[in-house]
């Protein structure tokens, strides 16, 4: 599947700003950057960082001059979303688990899995396969947690979610991620592009390493997986906003297009269903 | 039923302090004090303080000399359990509450029912009965929370009750209150004697506010209801310590004794069986 | 002084509804109700709840129908700030303090007191006036926590507010109140008219209980101490809401307008200067 | 300098377990092994993992046999502390840091920096140089925070150490690191050896980034900084477990040693005398 995104970033400062920007496409796994075009206005000198292990990819713009920033991003890529038959995924224990992956088990900022471990068995502990358990943590969430612009902030962690019973795409990923580590799956953050919301917009959810792969869950069921495009993955929202800042700085309003080809067919109601699995590495 | 009741409590500080002690049977609603003595060594002027509205009884003991102080406490109480039958236990809407029982709506230090909304009414709002709405709220804590010695503090409040699954009397019965007010059922704190446990000793669950009666509910299900006598009750645990202490103060051991007339039956081993409503006013 | 305060206060809500509102001037201490009217629109039967001990007066709304209540009130009040001397405001310790009172030293659901002990007394052990104590807790404040509008919300309790110095006057009044109870002063939520504001509006600050009187404290600095009109008062936000509403209830735009007799002189800037202290009894 | 420390280290657990411990010394900048035991009884295959970007050396024990087991540790080491005058140690802007540093500014487990940007610029905003400023961070957490073991546990974090103004090593070092990243200043958790506390233990303090150097500081003062020996960094203290474990395992008792040669002087009481900047690398 080809993709052309399209995004239009603002923001508002009082130089001297530096802005540690993440709106690329990522070029890891099964995504391809076949071409791409940033253009900073007023023209900006930009480094572009790569941070291992995860090779997200950062635009740090230096001592901004002037008071507003605009970005203009055009990607164009190619994405093979592994299709994965479920039943193939057995559970990789602790003891086998790739040595990278072992952080992806700790707790993080906004996922305090070390707090959960009674509330994660309880509930999922019965399920043997780990496919089948991040399936029901993700079914659980989607049932029990309302999703409600305007209801946390950029501060809103895991016990809050659990216990206020809403939140938005950042907030179902941080629960999702911190049930899975709890129940010892593997699991981290992904931000992207989700071309399938109308209008098109930026999407967070999450993956959990099965099988030795990446699945792809999202407990918002707002959109199919096939239309996420990733930008970057981390242990939380704290590796991968879009926008980090040093300065006084406001983010203005943005634009998101993407053009599918071929064009996805009509969604179906409630996301992708559910028997297949879903990786892009 | 006749109860007697001793206590030895035991307290160090350093001179000078004060302490305000709650651990005398209540006299309020189904309990008659029939006699009652106090001794506290060494001799120590104390005053008796009643609150309102709760008629809580406190001893203030002050400025105590020395560096222990011991207390010896021995009661003979008339206990009525009032029985109702569950389906005469009407709704009363909030339009309709005793104003005086309003407080018991509000949140509190260890009860944030404001936060819990959401989860409350997810959970129970489809049970119309208040009685059994309670009882289901009861029942659901003593699913899903442990009772677990030193997994909480004197700072847990329901949140953390509810990510945890853990907890003491204490904090099932805060988290019992927390649900019953999101639920718009008014609730209190209930502080007591369990002269069932083995061995008897300080217990604390809820009374929740159902068809004009203060009814009791005990989530942790360790002893039947009909062995507790009322010390005091209030909006939670912050308003009926044992012990609130001015100065530099540690609590030593204690130990109760109860003596019930006529003995009890062998106790059912999950708490009392559910289609009885006890009251004790 | 004579205060005539009209406020127009409005509520959209899907019915049936229940409201109970606290829009009323107190009439306790040194404030007398000289006249009242209340008109509410459309015309709905409402009952006076005067809640003990704080004397508080709510409308209680029941059953409301239609989609929408204007509520009308306008009251003429005497109002005698009572100023004393803060040096003949002597200390009274726990061990002699009104029973009464007692109940202003435990936590409360905004105001954790009971995790703030060593902070308070590291910071304000030493000063030996509870009056120059309590002085010193609001210029501490008011120095190291920002008034940021829209930094807090209606669960921010005690520590949020000391960790992010960011908060409103009702986060302000709660810091406040915390640290006086933490340094066994008791104290408690105000809540009124604030006439002084521009444009007048509702207003939260503390009253700390210092030489057997409830002393007016406010942390924000925002004005004169002496435009305060008594409407409640409580052990924080919780018991004092404006409105507490049973049903699907939003509020609309408010209006307040206030005209003292005398008129008052120009505001200082940083509010009343300090050596007097005020209470509204 | 050569170290040669002992540890033994015991865990009890119902098997199978799996454990990934964190004892060994770490082979990163300015330290060398030179030799090195580990022995485990019952004798277990163990695999040696190193994680990246931080080179912390974890030994995984996988399907653990019995019912304990006991790690015996030996190692000499050989540490050069880099001495840096801390006149020399320039700022470095983030427009300016290493990529690879970068993540270090971000919020993590138990350093929520984000919530402390206020707190952190209003106290220590002015300091120009970052050595200074962290040097200041350092001696105000010593002032204000009291070093008192049970007062934390394993959940505690950055605003529960700055409310109750107490904590263990572990949280000094939270606090440390939350304030610096606040401040825009990278820091990171170390867990070492600490071979100048009587008896020797593990300890945790943390280092901030400043002139291109990871410089050491050390809130809680109980030790000098060159008698620290480092087993691992990373975020914060979830990135470090001495023991990750995977199954039911309770740690037992644990014994180090440590032969410092050359002996060193006398303990200062205070730690290390302020002007000399330290840094393990």
């Amino acid at each position: 599947m080809k993709v052309r995104i399209t995004s239009r970033l603002h923001y508002l400062y009082r130089s001297p700003a530096t802005l540690v920007l993440n709106f690329r496409a990522s070029s890891k796994g099964y995504q391809t950057i076949l071409s791409e075009s940033v253009v900073f206005t007023p023209a900006t000198d930009s480094e572009l960082i790569v941070t291992l292990p995860e090779q997200n990819r950062f635009d740090r713009l230096r001592n901004l001059q002037g008071d507003s920033l605009d970005v203009s991003y055009q990607a164009e890529v190619e994405v093979t979303h592994l299709t994965l038959d479920p039943e193939s995924l057995r559970a990789i224990l602790p003891s086998q688990l790739d040595p990278s992956v072992l952080p992806f088990l700790f707790p993080s900022r906004y996922c305090q899995s070390d707090t959960l471990g009674r509330f994660a068995w309880q509930k999922f502990g019965k399920i043997s396969s780990p496919y089948d358990q991040v399936q029901e943590v993700t079914n659980w969430i989607s049932s029990n947690v309302e999703y409600l612009p305007g209801s946390s902030s950029s501060t809103t962690s895991t016990s809050e979610v659990l216990t206020q019973c809403a939140g938005v795409c950042r907030d179902f990923a941080h629960l999702g991620i911190s049930l899975c580590r709890a129940l010892n799956v593997p699991a981290r953050y992904f931000t992207g592009y989700s071309c399938q919301l109308r209008p098109p917009d930026f999407h967070a959810c999450f993956e959990a390493f099965i099988g030795g792969h990446w699945i792809l869950f999202d407990a918002t069921k707002l959109v199919p997986l096939d239309g996420l495009i990733r930008i970057g993955s981390g242990r939380d929202a704290a590796d991968v906003s879009v926008c980090t800042s040093f300065g006084i700085v406001s983010p203005g309003v943005y634009e998101i297009e993407c053009l599918l080809d071929p064009a996805p067919a009509d969604a179906p109601q409630n996301g992708i269903p559910a028997p297949q699995a879903l990786s892009l590495g």
